[in-house]
């Protein structure tokens, strides 16, 4: 359903006037590299998850201008007819490259690298930067509260305050690849498989004349799956004693045990202390405690660190917006020009060092070393050099140049895999599951200090001598 | 096409859980109220913007699961199969009553009251809340940007940091709502009919050879609508200057007149008024000067109060995501329970007093001085309460009983409206530019004091007596 969906016409308007305008000087045809990139991780924080490419690859393979799109640029005046036609057999026949989801990336790395004609690889911008954007914000928001969870689950519960539909229903797929053990909404389990669970709300306390009437009701029709949430009135005056003795009085002759209790206000550290005894004591240690209220990775590190007893915590808010930095901002900057099979490398300069773009058709190296199995640095190279893992490789900073590191015994692994070749994909996504187990295993190969939280570790992502080279001659022309 | 989009099974797990709980214990059938409400406004503001009611009426209205739909809620082994064939024919058979879109709302009132039976009322909360919130938090960020223009056009710029599809596509259409003139998004024009414009990116002026080159070509396909972007390389010394020349070697001869020049990077303040002095003595004081880059309402008032010379602002991710305080916390809330004709209002407590909840079936009144034409003040009443304006009105704050004001010559209009009878949709959606102008004059209504940015006046949301009382009876029997 959503896979069907057609997002030709999600662009920004200068994607059209730039290619009627390409189209009207002869350079639709120019072949153009773009590079989508992102220069710098959400809360200060050492590493992102890449996301959102499956969703990236369903977009290219639906673009299509139908009737009424055409009727509707028409109706602006501006576009020429010679366009409108062009657009009316629009496909994409150029080349992907990506970093496949699920993957540890840092700033300045190619996530995307698009090859195709101006006007196709132009027009594709918005929609590429909105997919990866918000899946790789999402995900390596998840991947934060996840780790301060601490192997405790993580539930994403933030549908309501979603900033959209896709919001909602990729942002779960995205909190997944995160590491989120589930969702709460159901359509992401339908279309995604991402595991979809959840109990009761206030409202279902409220609508019975008592709360124990509505907590034994809720244990006859869930004998199996009981959670009960209890703090609509006072969570350990009423709410705590009325679900043990609806456990008591409704689950024991069945000879069937709680699933747990839910929190979702008030002191959570001292509330589930206190309910957590009061279990014990009852006879209920099986029984666990979820916590739930305006959550995230701080929050949950605070309660864990007072000794708070809690088994799963449900995200809500902050995880499905990334509230803390709700922007993950990449960008898709020009790269390189081919003409008559001759690749010229392009720049972007700017006041802001931070803004210069690295130039031409590149390609992405993260060197392991053999002994640890440990990420050591990243390397971009262009296009066609080759790294010969069998000698030393000296790695140097690209603003400090005389900050030099060799290493030896190393793999070099290149990160981005052909996606479209000529406008065909030949990239099978991965199923969600094992994109979830790529990212688990792949942040494993990340140093702590560079997983930590506050103030992490820089990760190198290093030129090649042969780049650098042609970025510092760039710069030395355009300045001229 | 997004209308006709199916979202049915975009809701929370639990609530299906409840939904067959409601079947499996007989609850099914009692009539539900929920009020749909916020509790506070984003960034501290004195007001919101209420959106997002347009959608959610075609939600409603397409609410159906299909057969496919049946099959997953089966495979996870606890529905009933009464339920299942219940949800077969599931259909909305409720009343809806609604805040019309565009009307500044407050703290506790109901933008939305459902009442229908209970498993119907609760399984649209998920949906309505997340339409509601996304589209209110956009209105309310864009009317604070619009205001800090002072009169300068805003254009909504921000679809590739949006947060999923709906965020980009809707989140044009509510900015819109808020006063934005327009958007980048051709969707959201071609489906809202947002005005969508634009004209170039950084990666037209790397295409060409040189950047004259890449001016003068714009120059010649677009005539009658040019914006050239002057940041590529260096604005002052090379982008102004060529542009200048693009205008006088392309333009000039045909006796057209540039529309504007962009600035997207750098000290904007300063770039700006340099810029237009240049412009200015190659004789082209009607070229306008369009800003963009991280803007928002604080950096805009800045910018103005430094004298900067902007005509038009372009924002993005910082409108787009609300990045400043991303969610607009808006609950669904259970208010009252009928059977038999009888309403029994309900509350949740809470310890924190904040989040108790106003109970029963209620209407809101909006005060307005008849002499200046402001509003004063909102009053919640009982359902069956009516106001006689021919007699004083004395409101009291609900907290701090004894602070009173009494209003004499005023009009006291009905906030809500019906949008749903039976099931049947009552109400038209008004065309998206009559929201804009009646938010536009809504906000004129309000006092200076409650528009300010920064510790803006208390707008009162009062209860009535007959209000008060009923829920301070509710909160003394709850904690006996």
């Amino acid at each position: 359903m959503f896979s069907e969906q057609n997002y030709t016409m999600l662009c920004d308007f200068y994607q059209l006037t730039m290619g009627n305008g390409y189209f009207m000087t002869d350079y639709a045809d120019k072949t153009a590299y773009f590079d989508l990139f992102f220069r710098r991780v959400p809360d200060n924080g050492g590493y992102a998850v890449c996301a959102g490419l499956e969703q990236a690859i369903e977009y290219i393979e639906n673009l299509r201008f139908d009737a009424d799109d055409i009727d509707f640029l028409r109706s602006k005046g501006i576009f020429s007819e010679r366009f409108l036609d062009y657009l009316r057999n629009f496909k994409f026949e150029g080349d992907v490259f990506a970093v496949p989801e699920g993957t540890p990336v840092f700033p300045y790395e190619p996530l995307i690298t698009v090859r195709a004609p101006a006007i196709q690889a132009q027009l594709i911008e918005t929609m590429l930067l909105l997919l990866i954007n918000h899946q790789s914000l999402i995900a390596t928001k998840a991947s934060r509260i996840v780790r301060a969870a601490n192997g405790r689950a993580i539930s994403e519960f933030g549908s309501r305050r979603a900033q959209g539909a896709s919001g909602a229903i990729l942002g779960a797929r995205a909190a997944y690849i995160g590491g989120c053990a589930g969702t709460a909404c159901v359509i992401s389990d339908k279309l995604y498989n991402v595991p979809a669970t959840g109990t009761m709300a206030h409202s279902w306390v409220q609508m019975f004349d008592s709360e124990l009437e509505a907590f034994k009701k809720y244990c006859e029709v869930y004998p199996d799956s009981t959670t009960l949430l209890v703090d609509t009135y006072n969570v350990l005056k009423s709410g705590v004693p009325n679900a043990i003795k609806a456990f008591d009085e409704v689950l024991k002759p069945l000879g069937k045990r709680p699933k747990g209790i839910r929190l979702d206000s008030g002191d959570i550290a001292y509330l589930s202390v206190e309910a957590r005894k009061m279990l014990d004591e009852a006879g209920y240690p099986d029984c666990k405690i979820v916590a739930s209220n305006s959550l995230d990775e701080y929050i949950i590190t605070d309660l864990l660190s007072q000794g708070a007893k809690i088994d799963l915590f449900g995200v809500g808010e902050r995880l499905i917006t990334a509230s803390s930095e709700p922007v993950f901002g990449g960008v898709y900057k020009l790269c390189a020009v081919e003409e008559n099979g001759m690749i010229t490398p392009k720049i972007k300069i700017s006041e802001n060092v931070a803004k210069i773009t690295n130039p031409h058709f590149k390609k992405l190296y993260r060197i392991f070393d053999n002994k640890t199995g440990k990420a050591e640095a990243d390397l971009l190279c262009v296009h066609d050099e080759e790294i010969d893992s069998t000698k030393p490789i000296e790695l140097f900073d690209p603003n400090y140049t005389w900050k030099r590191k060799t290493f030896s015994d190393f793999t070099a692994k290149e990160l981005q895999v052909p996606v479209f070749k000529d406008g065909k994909r030949v990239y099978n996504p991965p199923k969600l599951d094992d994109i979830r187990d790529y990212c688990k295993k792949q942040l494993d190969t990340l140093w702590e200090s560079v997983l930590r939280f506050e103030n992490p570790h820089n990760y190198y992502v290093d030129l090649s001598q042969k780049l650098w080279d042609i970025k510092q001659d760039l710069l030395n022309q355009k300045n001229k």
